[in-house]
């Protein structure tokens, strides 16, 4: 009998929504969100995520930072889009012997999160794990986003240049818990025209591979180019995963000439390679299903 | 240290969603779904919701009528504001050892309930719990409905008929895995005017007093008039849980009047009592977080 842990998480979830209706849906699951189109205005957002005691977070976690990471996880996923968080929905689901502070702890963080990012909790709801079983927070919500500066995965083309936000690998020392959803330069980047991009979660090695595919496009990547947290080694950078920045195909030409006006403040953008015809490979990246690296 | 099972589960999530900003929102928590005013046309309706395998369902239980639950709650908490599904977010997770062919199953059954009911799958997302932990499968959405057509639980007046869809009780024998929300009942109830709607989760004991209690009434029932589902005592229809049928309110006159056109093929709509200016009380219920009736 196959379990999931035999196979990936791309390859599950094709599986498993293979045949479903896509109704009018602008753009359907395959992206960091979901696309609707409500015929004027600004096009609308939606996703869905969840963290796992265990798995995203460690018992002795701050409450305050699992609750952060919980929600900057699906605002990371509207930056990608080039979007901004509207409506918040947190669903938590803890052991009933789970301490009345520690619910408080989560919900502040959650609080922070929105109060510094945008963003109207519109519903949160709690259930009760067995004892002895994994906490699980799930937040869902909704964003949007203009309708012209809307960027998916799948827009790139062969020359474009790749790059990043930040720096990457070595999330697990604390950033993966703290880290800030790149809100303001995914906006920007929708702005200037990006043609493609991704929130990096699993790791450079697994994501662009991702979006390389869905933009129909090959990569070539030069590792020294990558930019990496202090102390991180160029395979940690490349696989660690959890880095919850940007990872984006931009015109050459928008490269040369706009990236001068790359605002003051914001995470610094480094070139890391291109998009090409086809082809490129890369070692490393963190897989959901096996739990393995 | 005050523990979660310690607090109930409204006491916990009013404490929990203190002092957060509802911005814009026309409603926000504590109604069956927060309403959004995008300023035209339809209202939309959001939602979150889990259940959790030991806590919602058991580990023998049909992975596609596990699939049909998790989805058709949302749905029934649309049908509790007079609304209709329209974009689902499915987040599952799941052991790594879970097979397969159990994950299809459960899809199976979002997609069955989906195509019964509306609604379109705009994301689905899995990822892993630590083996051993219980299954947890959280299902958030957009729903909609006509701007004059919306019903909250805070809109009863004393004197108003307070009045139930189907049967109650004894939900546990398998109604809880295969309910029908009540979509199409909701819906005609929101055209003729009901004042109040919310949907039974919790045993009529429990939620009715929160219909009240929003409605700033108090309320009589009379028991023998609850319709029972068959074998099922009083206590039981009163308290057992998991009705997934719609508590409403309506005008006296609608009642009288109106209920005459109720469609055929509908769940029948069965009076058990009236709002009052204050007071009442029931026995039993379901208590999410301290897992005790």
């Amino acid at each position: 009998m196959k379990r999931l842990r035999d196979i990936g998480e791309d390859a599950l979830i094709g599986k498993l929504l293979e045949g479903f209706p896509l109704g009018d849906l602008h753009t359907g699951p395959g992206d960091d969100c979901a696309v609707v189109d409500p015929g004027r205005g600004r096009l609308r957002l939606l996703k869905t995520d969840a963290i796992v005691e265990g798995v995203h977070f460690l018992p002795e976690a701050a409450a305050s930072e699992v609750g952060w990471k919980a929600v900057a996880r699906v605002l990371s996923d509207f930056a990608a889009m080039g979007g901004r968080p509207e409506y918040l929905m947190v669903t938590v689901a803890l052991p009933a012997e789970t301490s009345v502070s520690w619910a408080e702890g989560l919900y502040h963080g959650i609080r922070r999160c929105l109060e510094k990012h945008g963003g109207i909790l519109a519903g949160g709801e709690t259930t009760a794990v067995p004892d002895g079983s994994a906490a699980v927070i799930s937040v869902a919500g909704e964003g949007s986003v203009e309708r012209g500066e809307l960027v998916l995965r799948s827009g790139g083309k062969p020359g474009d240049v790749l790059a990043v936000t930040g720096r990457l690998g070595g999330s697990i020392a604390g950033k993966h818990l703290n880290f800030t959803p790149r809100l303001l330069e995914g906006q920007c980047l929708g702005r200037m025209g990006a043609r493609a991009m991704m929130d990096l979660s699993d790791g450079l090695a697994k994501d662009l591979p991702r979006l390389a595919k869905a933009s129909g496009c090959g990569f070539e990547v030069n590792p020294e180019w990558v930019p990496r947290t202090p102390g991180c080694s160029i395979e940690g950078a490349m696989g660690d995963g959890e880095d919850y920045e940007l990872l984006v195909a931009l015109p050459l030409r928008t490269w040369e000439k706009d990236l001068i006006h790359w605002p003051e403040g914001f995470a610094e953008l480094t070139k890391i390679g291109f998009l090409t015809e086809a082809g490129g490979e890369l070692a490393g990246g963190w897989e959901h299903c096996s739990g393995e690296r």
